[in-house]
């Protein structure tokens, strides 16, 4: 099923769903939208809202306001699952993203949901938080350190090569 | 992930289903299509037949006449229920509207049935509501007041702001 | 297929799980339960939570009070939601009652709950609701006006009498 | 449906499985359950193995040790999933505990995988946890900030009091 | 894994649940039940209302007549399938069977429902009848055309013998 | 949600797949085809393989003969059985027709898998088969006895008139 | 959570199903049962029919001979089917061995039956088939090499030591 | 529903995808493609990566490399599952090979974790493989010993000819 044949072949129409969960306070979103641009990979992706104040605001800012901070944070994340549990359905791949700070249990409870959901799950962290996230990465087909290695990763799946 | 980049990015590209199930006798569809339009939002409506007589009469009206008035409404609701159904089953998000008349209880049965589904549930309502719809309410992920608020949250979940 | 015979045959051994769902301000339950008892039906019985003072403050009672009022019932409604999820998901058949008083969209929303989860079901109500209720209706598998017709469709559909 | 009745009732017949995930650095599964046996409640618990050194050394000891620490854990992990998944799959009720200590994701992860499943979702943690819970916390069922709050309401969904 | 062992083992221990579908005027339903008798095996049965008459007549009998027969039919048909849907949910294996009377859609009907739920099933008739069922014995594990055959191969499948 | 309005609307948009399964010696398809082309409906049909000779061949034409002709049609039955099944799978509507001739237990066996799947059913037939397909209707949305009110049907539901 | 505490407590009380899939010409399953008993595990253990000529034979000696070795063969993996499918159903957890000899594909496809209905899976095989297993132990939740390891695993699993 | 009329008909419209699974050192994949362009087929193929030495080493290549060939081989094996698992979810019907060499136990996998899917499965081997592969073939809905008997499958389910 060589390069260029002619034939109907789906490797080449199938376009790929990445959901990119996780830390919001770097750029390794970018890092795989680019990489993947540059190989001109058939994905389009999505992610929750990655903007920390808006994700934090909301709740308030479309339903009003609460004294308690509690609700306000509940009407926030709930309005925010609206999009996640939405995109999570819909994608192919799920990549969750761990960093050092903060302690992203949002990120770990996608993790969760995906991999109940049957999503192929990639997870996306620095070696010093292995033994932490044992439990995660054991559910993961591909446990990256870098967002070279998951464009890498679905070049090759997704293209042989 | 900023607004105007090239890269394939399916928050853009993904069309939105919404069911707007409820109320039929007040303009809150219009509200929310208009209030979409305007904000050029990438989605879709969906509803059940808004046409009182005819959602009552269609039992008859294509399967001929009964002389017992419940299996009139029992024909009509079964016919209705292909529409609501499958619009339902094809639904990202589902807002379901409680007003002041009538009993709805078909609204709140959709309600139950997308949620049992895994459909996110917006529910819209006056405040006085607020205590009979507690239930429903527990289940949505946001409890909006206005039509306007639909289409705040619809924007910011599709496109995050 | 006769009675007495000592073959192991399921119809005698199998206990029917009942969820009686709706009106809590009538002995519906009550004369459900004991027409079971008196045919000796193998049935057991569960519900929501009847005490309807206990079912508004058992969120404020063991989680903490809230000046807003929908919160309270918010927090109310979801331990109660405990209850009605883990006992629809259990049931066998979930019979469903309907009154004059109040809205009780949280019984319309059991229904659509219920059928969504393929659980067959039973709605009790007068003549008088039957427009109101026909989408409710039109997905019941049957449609019972008093408490000693469910008795008896129970003792048919397991006893074959 | 009152106290003491001889009818068959399943509110006193079923017995509810409650699943204890989470932080295993205290006391709080022994508290849940000496609360519930002072309750008399008709509920069995089970939990992830809550023995830390046995949790992490469980793929060598069983399966052979290896050079690299990764897969060590990775080997434990997995072992220990076949525990986690069967509970989970089989529970009511789960009950996630998060402490001050570790990053606890595997606990998180578990959230998201019992929601994704449908499963009745109640979390426990201090209030200080409340914003980097709030995800979490908008899928639960319940919040509750200690271990008498969870048997209150464990009692309250089973007996009705 | 051989006969009289006293290690626990599951074969001895689980009792089969055999749904008995389709038709209902001849006694191959007592030749199974009695030659599973025959060989001690552990199994229930279950069926639908056999008595042909009160499975006609169940609508009007408990809900009150309709002018219409097609009304009554549907009444009773609703009732029934209380039956038959909860029966076949719980089955471990669903034989149907088909003679040379009547048209027999509703055997036909459930053997197609308990396909799609993943239900092994076990065809039983006459030979002459094969082309007639090719689509349906083609979904089927066995085909049988005697009742002792069914007999034989519940004997096997259980009891390795 | 007037007729007309350039605003984006699912109703309109929407393609849906109609699946006719069923009697192969009428022209019964041909109608609703052809009365559905005329109201420009936004629907695609798909059907079981209808001609009658290569369906009951395609096994013994593609996999070779077999001596005996239960195999013959096995294997006939189980390649068609790709088609009806991967049609059934996506259909948005299943409409069966019964006719006066043949047993058609592929019809009714067609009928119980769509509804297991959840598929919307329709059922076509002439009155006096009414009593025999009782148990097949009571799980229809709607019982036709003509085609052209399978595309009343169709032409309401889709668009509302 | 310790040792003989008087507390309701499920690992205790749980019976866990393990289905011993594969090679039926070595007594491995024996060890793995002798091994539970020792350790008086709560488990009790299903299995394919392991008579290779009863499994081979068992189609022709129930349901008549075939001229065709193809429909012979057809004939008994269907009726071995109705034992398997349904014990892998009911299982908690899957054992697959691999051994020498023979191509052992069923033994295969039962893993991915197995894995693809969420049930976790424990491999158990020789060092020298790692390379060509590697595709189904990278499903599995454990890969051991002696039946002890498995009786050990399902110790710990079941008993947390 | 003869060819060439203008009506809406999906047969023409529906493009089918087709996995291709099973061995990878022979042209059977280039033989249905060929055959299936020979005959303008509305088909997509796809396949596991089919580059011998690449899917062995996509783990160490991407990921970093192992001293542990089981580890090497695992995470080979993972990665490749991200394309296998996608492509069979996607896949309309799937095709799995078994040839002479290799003990492709991942092409039985595949096979049992497709049926346990619902995909429609066709086999394709020669003869004198029958014995060992009964079991897998009792669940294919055709068993093929030719590229191009797959070929006039495929061409007959989706054009009837």
């Amino acid at each position: 099923m060589g390069g260029g044949r002619p034939y109907p072949y789906r490797g080449y129409l199938m376009t790929w769903n990445i959901y990119l969960a996780g830390e919001i306070h770097s750029d390794w979103r970018d890092k795989i939208i680019d990489g993947s641009a540059k190989e001109n990979l058939p994905v389009v992706f999505s992610s929750p809202v990655t903007d920390h104040a808006a994700s934090d605001n909301c709740g308030p800012a479309f339903l009003g306001s609460d004294s308690d901070g509690f609700w306000k944070d509940h009407k926030s994340a709930k309005i925010n699952a609206i999009r996640t549990r939405t995109s999570i359905g819909q994608a192919d791949v799920v990549v969750v993203r761990f960093g050092e700070h903060y302690r992203q249990w949002n990120a770990a409870f996608d993790a969760g949901y995906a991999v109940a959901m049957g999503k192929p799950l990639v997870t996306l962290h620095d070696a010093d938080l292995q033994h932490a996230l044992k439990e995660v990465d054991a559910t993961a087909l591909a446990v990256a350190s870098t967002a070279q290695q998951v464009v890498d990763i679905l070049n090759y799946v997704i293209n042989q090569k």
